[in-house]
């Protein structure tokens, strides 16, 4: 029986999850695949603390060169994430001929124009399903199955941490502060949140789905990003009281070629399915011009979906490996010279729906003036709510909007901000509708 | 430029899809592809009428066997559906080393394993993603990225016509009738329904599903298969009061290599996203041992999205075409060779828990009696609710049991509804919570 030969770089949580994987289906493994996939060493820095699985300790190094420079290691699973030395260890990876599995959102998101560049002039494949979505197979389905489609729109629900935030919030009527201290102690957030709360992670995936889904290069720092600290409980009672959830989306969508970009807290209306991905789960809704709408939900993180991806790939590849070709599939899903340099919509040019919340004096003439200036900016209301509660020193004033131009709700606010009869900097949340 | 030439066996609708396809996205299949798809013939018995597409008049013949005998064309796509001539075109096309595309689940669930045995012996592939789910790529992720799982279950809402229906018959509380007839009027059900409404075509996807899932083959004869017919608004209605909607799930489980293969109506929590599948809308929910558990969701059918799948499945053979490589990986997913005859469980052996309706004389000393031969047969009641209503000459008493064995159900029914306090046949529908 033939044999695929793996090195694992980072014996973490996910490395131990592809550990595992490779020693309790290696039965199905090779069921599936008519050949034996052999893990041959496994580089960590700390090859003492004990994990979750055994492994023979002649298999353990902490020297990545004797995975890199092995000759008779055929594909290299790397699971170190940031940016070096990840970076450099891929790129000598494929330099030494080796195909490329990695988890890594952050490198791809930065560095993936080099690295696919590299891996296409050596002849070598660089999967990375897991770097999106945990164990959801989007990118295969993106850029295998669901390939024949021009896609317009991608919604996606892609971090856990602030899906798992924002559903306590929405399920406990929770602050933002005291639930995130408590996810921090139940470990689904890292005591530095930043990267994950701020829509960073968020962002970097959406670039790698971008990508693939429009044939395009977009770089992660034009792409506008917006995390969840400043969403309230507040907020998120007024949109259930309009029918809406709030989630951290990640949107592109492609108008004629150009292309919007952006991650930012949204409210989606409740009875989508996109609504009901509660807690760590993840998903990902596509709009096809023949497919029309799908979603593909699960696990966006954590040890055994995370494996489950990396397993994919590196099964993917050794079929490929056991019919002697490599670059079956290129790694974006287009034929590099193919790819196109679209225009990002900016910022002040997206057309969307807002919800507006304003603190005001409880007084009458108020609602005029702030009416008065969003019909100025040709920003109409649909639908308005006068509950009896003091925020900000002031009542609150929430309304939902339609179709209006960015840079139009953002004048309009900084005017009614300067109005004497408001107490606090008013919110808006953008909506997002039409996801039927 | 490298170029790819495919027939087409059926221009009904969604062979017509296909063309649309070919025709309006033909740069985007050649970005991606790298090569040029060509449409190089069209067969049908009708080509007279008018499509929703134009093509060339000298492309259409009436005469099959010009796509399958020319050497010229590398890959047939089925789509006239039923068994015959369907089965005998396909191992034609087989026969003279062709790839076959199908969307073809009638003739998969029954001669799938003639086929695929055809079709391995000469070297070419067939692969049918447009036969379960329509635009969903159901398949693909179970054979490709998710391979890596031992699957426990799967769960599906797999045909449009029944979820339509009972979508309608929830929403509005109309009887299965009412909701039939306007479904057959608005063009989503047939004339003669019972292909659909009595689980037929979720039977033939079911075992398509179980085979790729746990590498078994099962014969569609052998999988339990109820409808929709019997279901009325009362249960629906009865169902919402306890949190729960009505679905026609195919359920497929693996416990430890007994297989479970069963279509019926099935209560499912109303919060979880597969409650959340209305109308013509598919899904599929799985659970894979590292995965955990995912959901796939989309258009179960119509031509397009349709189409998407029938062409994510050339765009998959091309690219292997491209390569000079067939047989990349194997029908089902697993080597022929690893596929087993898994036995699968008598419905008498299932454990299930249970929702149960009868109707009962309004009178003291019933419940004891109902609930005294429920005890004996050890189903035991977690809720209960006796609503003051008349069905059937009777009072309404609904019960939800704990886990039960089925055999017990039935022996335990039987024992009631021969009691002279039951006016009609008591009705059971089971359920299915482990769907988090």
């Amino acid at each position: 029986m033939r044999e695929i030969k793996i090195g694992l770089l980072g014996f973490g949580t996910i490395g131990t999850g592809v550990v595992k994987v490779l020693q309790d289906n290696a039965q199905l493994l090779q069921d599936r695949l008519g050949a034996k996939l052999t893990l041959a060493r496994i580089a960590d820095l700390d090859i003492q603390t004990p994990r979750a699985v055994t492994v023979a300790p002649e298999l353990l190094t902490t020297d990545a060169d004797a995975i890199l420079s092995d000759p008779a290691i055929d594909l290299v699973i790397e699971l170190i994430g940031g940016y070096e030395p990840a970076r450099s260890f891929v790129l000598k990876a494929i330099a030494n001929g080796k195909h490329v599995v990695t988890a890594n959102k952050a490198l791809l998101a930065l560095h993936g124009a080099e690295i696919f560049a590299a891996a296409e002039a050596k002849g070598v494949d660089v999967y990375f399903e897991a770097a999106v979505g945990g164990g959801i197979p989007i990118i295969s389905a993106i850029r295998e199955n669901l390939c024949a489609n021009r896609f317009t729109s991608l919604f996606g629900i892609l971090n856990g941490t602030c899906n798992y935030i924002l559903s306590r919030m929405t399920n406990d009527g929770d602050d933002y502060g005291a639930v995130l201290k408590d996810a921090q102690e139940l470990g689904y957030a890292e005591a530095d949140p930043t990267f994950d709360v701020e829509g960073i992670d968020t962002a970097h995936k959406l670039a790698i789905l971008i990508s693939l889904c429009f044939g395009t290069r977009v770089r992660f720092k034009d792409i506008h990003t917006e995390g969840i600290s400043n969403i309230s409980a507040l907020d998120i009672h007024f949109a259930s009281q309009f029918g809406y959830r709030i989630k951290l989306l990640a949107i592109g969508k492609n108008e004629n070629g150009q292309i919007e970009a952006r991650v930012h807290p949204t409210m989606i209306p409740d009875n989508y399915p996109l609504a009901d991905v509660h807690g760590a789960f993840n998903a990902v809704r596509l709009v096809g011009d023949f497919l029309g709408p799908a979603m593909l939900y699960g696990r966006g993180a954590g040890m055994d979906a995370t494996a489950s991806a990396v397993m994919g790939d590196v099964m993917a590849i050794s079929r490929d490996m056991l019919c002697g070709v490599a670059g079956r599939t290129p790694a974006l899903g287009y034929v590099p010279e193919a790819i196109k340099d679209l225009a990002i919509k900016p910022m002040d040019d997206i057309v969307s729906q807002y919800y507006l919340r304003f603190a005001a004096d409880d007084k009458p003439g108020v609602l005029s003036q702030v009416s008065g200036i969003l019909g100025k900016y040709e920003i109409s209301i649909t639908s308005m709510i006068q509950p009896e509660r003091q925020i900000g020193g002031g009542v609150p004033i929430v309304m939902m909007t339609h179709d209006a131009k960015e840079a139009n709700v953002r004048k309009a606010l900084a005017e009614i901000d300067a109005l004497a009869v408001i107490k606090e900097q008013s919110r808006f949340i953008r909506i997002e509708n039409e996801l039927g």
